[in-house]
């Protein structure tokens, strides 16, 4: 059994909506490498009496405590006062910890405030874990059977902290080693809970593993881990054998698309209506992409669709511009235009208005015109505005991927 | 005494460093306007006996507790049972919050798993709160003397159940008043520090303000408050008189452009180089932005600023396409070809790679051509590839909008 572990941001900012907690997904991370998970987190403000009760709450249940904030200088840090109360032990000056601070405040020609000297009372017995970015020196204690650890509020002081003296600590205290495989991957183009359905009757079948589920852009990121690196392994075969294509691995999926034009050395073009621009600005979140992009349109009028992209304005007329023809008409337009090998297109109606009976806010056709054939796809989405785009245009860049998987074959 | 309020986050993922807790800033925020305080933060796993401590020691400090996660379809989504357990009621089948979930389904043609009928339970007593975002409902729930909303997870369904429901529930149950005014606006086209100490000079004359700031995409966001409203509107007018044309208030910077464009009645045109589509996409999250939106341009390879934009080649060989010169005549070239009264153009190095001596990544050329006259904007931005991509986009925006105002005039 492992050792739980309790994770505790003191700030009365946090509380109030002024700042938001930084470091519990890094320190999760770093935890998971050596075999441990959170068991709980929890934030107060900056209040004695919380705080130590937030550290009592915690250290009942869990060996190992986390705390991060109130090391600085000012009457509001009160971190080595309330763990001193916690643990019994009282507040003691350090001079090692005081001569450090003293030598980095003339370092910096910084003129040193008298409050500073706050700073080098700690509870007895503790050790001091130095900070290579700040003033604010942290602390381990290891009472009544607890390992606590005092860390600096800011990221770039913590995280120094944590990877030089947290892990190692904690490695050697509880003889960790690396104990839990784990692996990301995302799912496209499939619901949530139709996504979960079948993996969870693949965990099911292999003893010592488990899994979470995220939506993110309109994917399904998953999780797995296992107790062994062979059953992850037994596991990741599962899940490819599945979801086969639609199944995109680590990676996002606009960096998927990205390496795959490369590979194939494929060139693209993108013409966007209703996504207004989000297919390419995600394609150019990937460096490198200059070498396959060759242009986008965001042609969100007829007239545009017509001029740009040599889209018939009789089919516009006969079929509306959000039609599975227009789209195929954009798409090849795109890729012939730009003298481009793939041509992606997306129309529709993002909403809130121009939605109708026969054609609602959320219906969007999308397009990819690649190697002499083009593929359509028609999509209903659910969601605001802002959630219609993003779905959009992930459908349109796993059409692309879908595609480029094909044909490269 | 104003009542606590404890605040519960669930999921694996957030334990596991997968996902970062996203309501706490925003519901502190608005508990703030009815005056509360949150108390106590906390987050566990989803695990039914954890969630079930996580309600019950809250539920022992806190006379109101937010649950926020676990209202989805699947075996992970546990917060109506765990309620049930820790409220000691039994949980019910509620049929009319089954065939709400059941017409969503059928509105949007997604196929429903049997697995979606866990979502019509709640625990005895439980009011529904209708999810107008997606398809988990919330509930309330009033027992031990405890008042407790489980909310889902996804921010876009989480603040309009917030705003609708649990403020007016809690405005009645506890009797409370408005007692703090706060207001929220953006700074353009200054540094952070700078905006900081002007803000802190003024907030300093008026006796019971007080101020917090964010940056967010390459704005500042900045949240002001007072003990009186009279108060607050002194402050805001020192405020606007401060930052003049540089202070754009409670909207987006692109919602400020979108209207302001649309009270000129002009229309825009936009050619992108290193933004990749991101200044196309920001804009069309505006509703109604297809009005004035004339057509886009993601024009990454020279070529394709020659060809769509009518930038002479002879330019780009002497300037070099990462130049004022060239934004300029990109900019021209959008107006003109989209027979547009604006138009608008960056071209730059967003990194990583791409840069040199001479023009190093971060360095960005913007214009703006408006009632015939082009101005330029050169800028160097910090940051990676997708913060360079961000800034570059605010400040072409911002250009757009100081154009407008001054030829407004």
């Amino acid at each position: 059994m492992k050792p739980r572990v309790a994770v505790i941001a003191t700030g009365t900012e946090l509380m109030r909506g002024r700042a938001v907690e930084a470091h519990l997904a890094y320190v999760a991370r770093r935890l998971e490498a050596i075999g441990l998970e959170i068991d709980r987190h929890s934030a107060c403000g900056d209040d004695l009496s919380r705080i130590v009760e937030e550290i009592r709450t915690a250290a009942a249940r869990a060996p190992i405590v986390l705390l991060s904030g109130g090391l600085g200088p000012t009457q509001d840090d009160l971190t080595r006062a309330a763990a001193a109360q916690a643990f019994g032990r009282p507040l003691e000056f350090r001079p090692s910890a005081w001569r450090t601070i003293r030598a980095r405040f003339r370092r910096f020609r910084v003129p040193m405030a008298r409050i500073n000297r706050r700073q080098a009372f700690f509870p007895r017995g503790a050790r001091i874990l130095p900070n290579s970015r700040g003033s604010a020196p942290g602390f381990a204690l290891v009472a009544k059977g607890v390992h606590f650890f005092a860390l600096p509020g800011p990221a770039p002081e913590l995280r120094p902290m944590f990877e030089r003296f947290v892990i190692p600590l904690l490695v050697r205290a509880f003889r960790l080693r690396r104990s839990t495989w784990w692996w990301e991957g995302c799912v496209v183009g499939l619901p949530e809970a139709t996504v979960d359905e079948r993996v969870r009757t693949l965990v099911a079948r292999r003893p010592g593993t488990s899994y979470g589920l995220a939506l993110s852009g309109g994917t399904v990121a998953l999780h797995v881990q296992a107790d062994k690196a062979r059953s992850l392994r037994i596991l990741i075969g599962d899940l490819e054998k599945e979801f086969g294509a639609r199944w995109i691995g680590t990676r996002s999926l606009e960096e998927t698309v990205a390496d795959l034009l490369v590979r194939r050395r494929a060139t693209i073009a993108v013409a966007e209506s209703c996504t207004g621009g989000l297919v390419l600005h995600r394609l150019t979140s990937v460096p490198g992409i200059s070498d396959v992009l060759r242009e986008g349109w965001v042609t969100y009028s007829n007239a545009s669709k017509a001029a740009r992209l040599r889209v018939a304005p009789s089919l516009i007329r006969r079929r509306g511009a959000v039609s599975a023809d227009v789209a195929r008409a954009m798409a090849r337009g795109a890729a012939d235009v730009a003298g481009a090998d793939v041509g992606v297109a997306v129309t529709g109606i993002a909403g809130p208005g121009g939605g109708s009976k026969k054609k609602p806010v959320g219906l969007v056709y999308h397009a990819v015109h690649y190697r002499g054939r083009t593929r359509t796809e028609r999509r209903l989405f659910p969601g605001n505005r802002d959630q219609v785009k993003e779905r959009a245009a992930t459908c349109a860049l796993d059409l692309v991927r879908r595609a480029l998987l094909e044909r490269g074959r």
